[in-house]
């Protein structure tokens, strides 16, 4: 595995000139990346091509190639990013809470980048580049594991990424990409401890455990989504209506739509008839309670465990609020979670007792994402506690050190 | 290991009801804590001598025998410690960063709990009433997992305050010792993921780097401090000899002593003969350039990358300020570092590219440490760049969550 660990000791030499870079050049090089992604559309493409022909050879499904497959549409999707990125205010350099301490000590808290950061990710393409530019933006250097899908159109990529950067006047070596996609590669990327600072897994729930189980180097647990849209007693049902249909259609394959919808029995009778007229194209699945009211397929424990990720929703009448919070606490993953209702006790007691990176009032849950969130961009949405919750901002991508200024002081 | 699982869900169904407490309640529950402490001291010394007649047993050495031992005073110590978390600003609750974006969605973000915070420590039984102090302040679970050689007055100590938290009316479950002291116990509990939230482990670079390689929670690293002080070209020799003597010799075992000292050559010739005088109780170890300045053992290559934690201090000539930070960034484990120069460019530099937790300019390395900051408290110090880097206080032990009030928005 010399080889995975000369490339992320590379990116570790890199992430030391970067992390003393101001914005300027750092957003040179950005643009000078979005840029050549342009101009080397053609060898991008062609090599795309190569990737969805292996696809098309081993019987890969339609949706799987979709992800796949780059056009000139989303090449220019994926310069546009980065020069969004350049735009946006960079963290790095702050410093806050400076106190001056009694002893004339003064301590304030720089934010620094992170160093090195490792994304193992899958078939998506356009990750590449987005990953590779919001790091570089923080002052980070990326080590990026993609699928095996996805080797050619990453190596172009990255190639393409790695010549602007240079021509920038920063190291190229600040983006590595590791070709080998065995899993020994893999695996072994994870224990890189005081090379790599963070991993960040992206992709379907498989590859996350199998990161946050095998990885010795911190790891940030992004994307698993089982989100839940109580509607309470004193919901304006029309407004629930309205949600929980956003919330599971209007893109039901991403990590914040709904998968699970809750019902007060107090409400039960009026809504899920309407649940089930509106949302004809979605299988409902329900619990007894609701078997009761509309003719559905029964939910199993399982089905309130799963995030489906397709046009399906298991359904749950429970006795009070109190039953819907346990429920969502129990079976929920921690990433968005909504309450319908115009009690303002109920609402507060929601946002209070709910365990979960995202709680809200009256909205769908399909706002858990940098964009909405007002910033500007996303490297993932965190399910875990420690360093970042939620969408996770350029600021996400930084951490501190604290500087001490004296005079001489000892203790 | 049905044991050591049912007490980490207790903690977790009672890290609910904790979560939601106001500060007044939780502080009762601390002052609680201490007088329990003061009213039990004769039980807690009886169990404590268990303990010490155990270690005496097996010839267990006597500065690990003083780790172990309680006094009156040093149970006074512990209850004094818990008043004055008691005492301290209460970080749960605050709301900050709020927006109100463009679709009328009101975001912010809330300070809340970790929820179930994992100690694994070695034999200090003052550990025990600390860490579960600074965690129920912060509306935290605690499972506490203690070493064998104190294993008696743990338990003493946690039945103490587990009665205590009840006579408060709070969750008794807030408090848990793992008595079982086997390894796989605590490997056991290094793997519970969705019941413990983080892990901290306290103690020797063994525990932490077995903590680190096991554990599928995530992990705050804490406490290695292998610590330089760097005599720049133009130090001001006395405040260099007053500061490497400070941070090397007033308390040679924590973590933020200083284990080497980097001279730049054109002080060597000075400054070296200054510090053999001086520590005279030092065994100095030094390289080729050290050695012809200076009578002293050589240095070797694993010299400068240990944390000595005792009399002894590498001495290392370098010709550069670069040459100062290459080896402090390669060697040193990322805690405190310090240098003594009256160069503007020399201190900026050095607190720029140094990548450490606390990067000092004309001061010992002995001040990081949460009370020196005005933290008021600390639960460890993190060399860990997610979530916490430094001292950790009450902040650290919390997290956020966004909190999202709509009118009905849908996307």
């Amino acid at each position: 595995m010399q080889h995975v660990l000369e490339k992320a000791q590379a990116a570790k030499a890199a992430s030391s000139t970067l992390a003393c870079m101001g914005s300027l050049k750092k957003n040179e090089a950005l643009n000078a990346m979005a840029q050549a992604l342009r101009d080397s559309a053609a060898y991008i493409l062609a090599e795309n091509e190569k990737d969805l022909q292996a696809g098309r050879d081993k019987g890969t499904s339609k949706a799987m190639l979709d992800r796949l497959a780059l056009s000139e549409e989303r090449i220019e999707g994926m310069a546009d990013g980065l020069e969004s990125v350049a735009r946006l205010d960079d963290p790095v350099g702050e410093v806050t809470h400076t106190v001056l301490r009694p002893n004339g000590l003064s301590i304030g808290s720089k934010r620094v980048p992170l160093g090195v950061v490792g994304i193992i990710y899958e078939a998506r393409p356009n990750v590449t580049s987005d990953a590779a530019g919001l790091c570089l933006k923080t002052g980070n250097a990326t080590v990026l594991r993609g699928g095996s899908d996805a080797i050619h159109s990453n190596i172009a990529v990255v190639n393409v990424l790695r010549k602007a950067i240079a021509s920038a006047g920063l190291p190229e070596d600040a983006i590595q990409l590791i070709d080998d996609t065995s899993r020994e590669a893999a695996t072994y990327m994870m224990g890189l401890n005081g090379v790599i600072d963070v991993l960040i897994p992206r992709g379907g729930a498989g590859l996350i455990q199998s990161v946050v189980k095998n990885a010795t180097v911190p790891v940030i647990e992004t994307g698993t989504g089982n989100c839940h849209v109580y509607i309470d007693e004193n919901a304006d049902l029309a407004m629930g209506l309205n949600i929980i249909n956003n919330a599971k259609t209007s893109r039901p394959s991403v990590c914040n739509a709904a998968e699970s919808l809750l019902v007060h029995e107090a409400a039960a009778q009026t809504f899920l008839p309407m649940v089930q007229k509106k949302l004809n194209g979605v299988e409902l699945r329900g619990c007894a309670k609701t078997q009761a009211i509309i003719d559905v397929k029964p939910a199993t424990d399982e089905d309130y465990y799963t995030e489906y990720n397709d046009y399906i929703l298991a359904v749950k009448v429970v006795g009070s609020l109190n039953e819907a919070i346990s429920h969502i606490n129990k079976y929920g993953t921690k990433h968005s979670e909504a309450i319908v209702t115009e009690s303002y006790q109920c609402a507060e007691t929601f946002l209070e007792r709910i365990d979960a990176a995202a709680v809200y009032v009256n909205a769908s849950t399909r706002f858990t994402d940098g964009n909405e969130f007002g910033f500007g961009a996303e490297i993932g949405i965190s399910t875990q506690k420690l360093h970042a919750r939620g969408p996770m901002g350029l600021k996400e991508l930084t951490t501190i050190k604290y500087i001490i200024r004296g005079n001489g002081q000892v203790r």
